[in-house]
């Protein structure tokens, strides 16, 4: 069995640079042990999805945000190797009224989650279509995790 | 004092078929003694509340979405009866931009909790209208639930 | 250091009546140590945020929120010098599907909440605009509070 630092190397991915809050808030809090951690974005990229951001291009951002996620985990657990549980995922799609594949959008943190968490990455999750986001970016999602002591 | 269960029985309420995530996630997960359910949706029924769904139609919609929350819930734990609170729901209507009555609709969830669960069943409760939802479903209801250990 | 109450007094801030539900459901409900408070408005403004609601004014009505919210924590914990760590926010704005400044307006509920809490009043959030809120109020905000048993 691999540990999720083992399998984020071994996909070749790299923890992008911490959020910086777009208000007065912090990235994540700590509640016993669960941690918290507030709507996060990918940034650079803007619109609606269904109409100015494609349903593929919105799944390759919500991957993107998965991975912004992981950093917040890393930073406030010093190691992915502490999660115990993905407990809950929501997604925020900033989307056309019409649109209605949120659950596709948000698989593209679902499906990195399990790739580096395997079962542990496996999540409750709410995928809504929002009407309007923080400086209209495509997507914002938050989560609850479980961590241990040690 | 009669148990959720004989309560289900005596308002001869039969419990659905489990939901199939709609995406790569789980119905739901628990975390300490908090079982966080998924969004969930009771099916068979698509548009805007407000506009294509009446209020009446989606406040039934609601409490069939109750039911299948119980559903989950009886899958996760055995019994309803481990059920010690209902803690907190919230409802994703997908209403018409001027809709106004989101709680008389997820009311139609609530009711079924407060008869299921009596003063066990009574929560916190945020309804609020989104711009979308997955498959255009008319709402959607995500629960956080305490439970004992036996 | 001075503790929340006379933060608040020196604040010359005065908590209003607590709000009566939409629903069938209660303001807060506890779990573990945790207080999970229902989507609480501060009531007397109808709107969309960026149409008919100015940012400014949102954020002020965001405040008043934040104000109701403390006094669902006050009727709760018997005092506010009880609460160990405001966990999350989450703001959902009435806005207009082209309002971008989410954040600017939720910041009006955690500014408040540093200044009575300080530290422990920092919290995680996530601010987003939905379609349309319960009889059209500019916006809505639900929390999480961590407290201690004395």
């Amino acid at each position: 069995m691999s540990t999720p630092t083992e399998r984020l190397n071994h996909l070749d991915l790299e923890l992008p640079g911490l959020p910086t809050p777009a208000g007065n808030y912090v990235p994540a809090v700590r509640s016993g042990n669960q941690l918290f951690i507030a709507g996060t974005e990918a940034g650079g990229m803007h619109g609606k999805v269904g109409h100015d951001v494609s349903a593929e291009d919105a799944y390759n951002y919500a991957r993107a945000t998965g991975l912004m996620l992981l950093a917040v985990m890393k930073q406030e657990l010093g190691t992915l190797d502490r999660v115990t549980r993905i407990v809950k995922v929501t997604g925020f799609v900033n989307a056309d009224p019409l649109f209605a594949d949120h659950p596709q959008v948000i698989n593209g943190c679902s499906d990195l989650f399990v790739e580096v968490f395997g079962e542990r990455g496996r999540h409750a999750r709410t995928a809504i279509g929002v009407g309007s986001t923080p400086d209209q970016i495509p997507l914002e999602i938050e989560a609850i995790v479980e961590f241990s002591d040690s």
